[in-house]
């Protein structure tokens, strides 16, 4: 994917365009728990940081249900933090979001590292004024939360694992897709296949929401969204927002590779308070993605970290985080 | 598989051809986890070290995600050793593979034993100066991987069992399909099949990657290198770089036959490290690696070892790293 002005993006809002106006080659944004890890991330050189109670490796091995953190912990980070602070709101929770929005977050990420609350609908972004990154697996997916209102994306991961395959795989289908929009694909035809995603969801239940207006608004009227944020893509050959990597990336290498499949940043989860050295290992990887591209920067920065998080084989999970959502 | 003179082949690189210049009737290259290890490897008349933070039979036990080796471990026995040293890069990896280019290691070993990275592509291996050696379950699997650009295949076992069933498993298949291609294949279609090698990956995803230009060109250029590797080896009965064999390798006699499959020489890894007496252990496989056509020599060499490392029955094994890769 070639590199546009970020800045000049026909969807991203003014807030993420500010938030981000730092970011040279490449950014990370990292989960932090508490206002003393949002300190090293800010001190490492993070854009933003993600708010939240447990990072995704501790929310996969306590299990149940995982919701939006708790307020004070969010007013906690908001209150000593500089740099843009993010927080999660379960797929569909619309009140988690407007929660969120009210505590004055910069930017939420609507995240299936959270239990999903709405096996039909995400969350309808353009009704509120707080900018949104979503989660995709393919570049339907990624249409759809566009047209729903997202002002970014993040490929998605396996989030948790420290396993890097489900990100590469996830932004290589993206990749493959744009292209074969872009040499010969029937746009119209790709436009209904995109849209049986919002109607996928009927199928998988018991009722009849075939000809329902949805909360984005009539079949029409989505339809006609996707059909532009489509013709965006096949124009300028890449998402029109900015476009991150999220999930398994642990290692300075990790997010040079993800760098190289041409994301304009990373989103660290586990992988940085779950390495040995959290500052260097912070430091290392906005290292790496800043000189993605230098093999001599990426070397010096996997010198610099101690051991890397242990991981987690994907096959046989019991949660597939990274299947939630459509 | 008839011998041939190593130093003559079309792809390997003149690093790997000086590197192995000391090589009479068959190589042994050990597992390393350190400088004192490195030097009994050394010492036994090892033609190379394999530089990892743990043998394979330790990653297995350890589970979770193995990847590229610290950079300081891999320089500390850089440092130290006179013969070529190899460090492994995960598949599809490309920027682990640039840090170890970039440490200086002799060779690169994209490994199934670590945590496969992508799953739809190896790395572009020609766009590296160092070589690599890949693993290989069939003819298909060394072809595209010769060529992709590797300089040296191994074919796979399963790696920290002890268990040799699985290298004589491939080693087998790789003969008997050259035999085919040399006595009745239908070379165009054989290409054909080993084509679908590259696209196996479409339908592993849901994704059309059916026309995409993969990492290593067009689907025609991709299809002329592989029409050529297979045109060498019908025409010189073996594959046309060198070729090892590796996973399971425990005692002298399990090197001898490999030897006698018509491998070049041996990959050892926990077999030696793992075992009662290393030293011994490591001399004894050179002894049999070299010798592996005199019984006596190699009885000689069975005498001198103590306990051989334990091993696993692979059957019921949780992951089969030599079904990693394609």
């Amino acid at each position: 994917m070639p590199s546009i002005d970020l800045s000049s993006m026909k969807y991203g809002q003014e807030l993420l365009k500010r938030g981000f106006a730092t970011m040279q080659e490449g950014g990370v944004i990292m989960d932090v728990v508490d206002a003393e890890q949002a300190a090293v991330a800010e001190d490492a050189g993070a854009v933003a940081v993600m708010a939240l109670e447990r990072v995704p490796a501790d929310i996969r091995s306590a299990g149940g249900v995982a919701r939006m953190s708790h307020p004070n912990m969010i007013r906690g980070i908001i209150e000593t933090t500089s740099i843009p602070v993010m927080a999660k709101a379960r797929i569909g929770h619309e009140d988690e979001a407007r929660v969120l929005q009210e505590l004055g977050v910069d930017m939420i990420d609507e995240s299936e590292v959270l239990t999903p609350a709405d096996p039909f609908y995400h969350i309808h972004k353009k009704s509120f004024d707080v900018p949104f990154v979503c989660g995709c697996t393919n570049l339907g997916e990624a249409v759809r939360r566009i047209a729903e209102g997202a002002a970014m994306i993040r490929t998605k991961g396996e989030a948790g694992t420290g396993n890097v395959v489900s990100a590469v795989q996830h932004a290589r289908i993206v990749a493959s897709e744009i292209e074969h929009l872009q040499n010969d694909g029937d746009i119209e035809e790709i436009v209904d296949q995109i849209m049986t995603g919002f109607r996928r969801v009927n199928s998988a239940s018991a009722m009849n929401l075939g000809n329902s207006k949805t909360p984005f608004g009539t079949h029409a009227e989505v339809r006609a969204e996707v059909r532009s944020v489509v013709g965006d893509v096949q124009s300028i050959g890449r998402l029109p927002v900015v476009t991150f990597s999220a999930g398994g990336i642990s290692t300075p290498s990790d997010a040079a590779l993800m760098m190289r499949q041409g994301m304009d940043g990373v989103f660290v989860g586990s992988g940085i308070f779950k390495s040995s050295d959290p500052a260097r290992t912070a430091e290392a990887i906005v290292m790496a993605t800043h000189s993605y591209d230098d093999p001599s920067v990426v070397a010096e920065a996997s010198t610099m970290i101690g051991d890397a998080m242990p991981g987690l084989e994907i096959e046989g999970l019991p949660v597939r985080m990274d299947q939630r959502g459509w």
